[in-house]
């Protein structure tokens, strides 16, 4: 079994990683998938190595075996190899150099559109696509989608980073692309062996108290749960990129201002030009 | 390692059950992670018995090392355990029974309420929170987290499906989860242990060639493709529910009638009205 060695920390050692001194849940069942999701670690700098051959084909595979609304399957995926194309989407996305790096970049797209050709073909209107819950449910199955190819990647000692910043400019990816209306490029995804430099570390997330609720939503621990997480989170940014920022001041550096969107606050309009009504 | 065992078929049979005869991509990299993700099927009956202790600790700690956009962790998770909250929940899902049947239901939450809560805690107004751009990134993620309890609820031989028809009556779900404005029940989750009755089969998938692209969007085999999947759509509908639906078919009924949206064609104006102006 070729499961990545950072998987082999303890069940205790994997919980205080990614929950932090005192926010660890009690532990449960265990195995080593488990072992490989909980030390997922985004990362931004890759070697230029090519990966084994049919490692494409696999990751597909496993995006594909995830759940699909009623078996739709509107999503797709375009693996960008030309230079000059990932050099364009690098540009696109604030010139982050890790989507040129990496050996493989893959574009997931929410795309109604082969369901749409489906019913031209067949001479039927389609008549739910305009609406918003069309756009959804391709978002989400996208999303299902990739996480597989994520948890393969990482199973496989790859890296991954998600790439968000394909949503600053939907219209040039999709130019530079080739994509059809009722198709758009909802995120990026680079995949790659992690530059030895690379050293970063599982990043804690708020305890469960804060996200998990039983049978009733209920915040009665919400300010203690935050004030612990900042604390948490204070450590690991000194450690880690020699600042000291909490997570209160993170949520509100990325959520304050319009400006921090990079564009994303056009995105509805933007999405009705590209064949998405949102009705 | 405590690896379902479903997961013990060879490459070659993961692969051509996952795409039918003739469907197959070449085979690449592999390990008994894949073969877990490739085995996947959704169930929809299940045994009454408990889950082991801490499973829903363990599947919420994978959730939670999903990534997050920026490590906002706009999501959110209720475990509903409540008879009357199930029954009714089952009643929205027009009466899946498995929702009542399961030991462990989840609703998985688009939210940015705690981040709302955040700002107004620290007297700061977060700009972004009503735009469209935060509810896409609340949905991913809350989508993210739970395709990973998938993975780890799947690796520890549970079962599960996911429920989409919470969308058929978010207000109602919200009411009955005291959920606050800013927070939606996207999707619910079924786990436990399958009926030893089920035993619905892997389902075929479209052909790699017309759901994955390189450098450029390319429909040149998409006909041949959906040909081809037609055919086996036809033959596993024949199989297992005694009918022989086309996938054109079951696209069409799906897709071609406002009545199948079960009310959610009305989506946008049921988000506005709960705390998501979709700007």
């Amino acid at each position: 079994m070729d499961v990545n060695h950072t998987t082999t920390v303890s069940q205790t050692e994997a919980l205080n990683l990614r929950y932090g001194d005192g926010g660890e849940p009690a532990p449960g069942p265990w195995n080593e998938v488990i072992a490989t999701l909980l030390s997922h670690r985004s990362v931004r700098g890759f070697r230029p190595d090519a990966l084994p051959q049919g490692t494409l084909e696999t990751l597909v595979a496993a995006a594909q075996s995830a759940s699909t609304s009623s078996n739709l399957q509107t999503w797709s995926v375009v693996s960008v190899t030309d230079p000059a194309k990932k050099a364009a989407l690098a540009k696109i996305a604030s010139n982050q150099k890790h989507i040129e790096q990496c050996p493989l970049f893959l574009v997931w797209l929410a795309d109604v559109s082969r369901n749409e050709r489906l019913g031209l073909a067949e001479k039927v209107t389609l008549e739910t696509i305009p609406h918003f819950e069309s756009y959804l449910v391709a978002a989400i199955d996208a999303t299902l989608a990739a996480q597989n190819a994520t948890v393969a990647a990482e199973s496989l000692g790859l890296s991954m980073v998600y790439i968000g910043a394909m949503r600053n400019n939907p219209v040039e990816v999709s130019r530079l692309l080739g994509l059809p209306p009722g198709a758009m490029g909802l995120f990026g995804m680079c995949v790659g062996y992690p530059l030895p430099t690379v050293t970063n570390e599982v990043k804690p997330r708020l305890p469960q108290s804060a996200i998990l609720y039983h049978d009733t939503y209920d915040t009665a621990t919400e300010a203690a749960d935050r004030a612990a997480y900042d604390a948490r989170m204070a450590a690991f940014s000194q450690r880690h990129e020699m600042t000291q920022d909490t997570w209160t001041k993170r949520v509100i550096g990325r959520m304050g201002k319009i400006a921090a969107m990079s564009g994303r606050d056009k995105l509805v309009s933007i999405l009705n030009g590209m064949g998405f009504p949102l009705r």
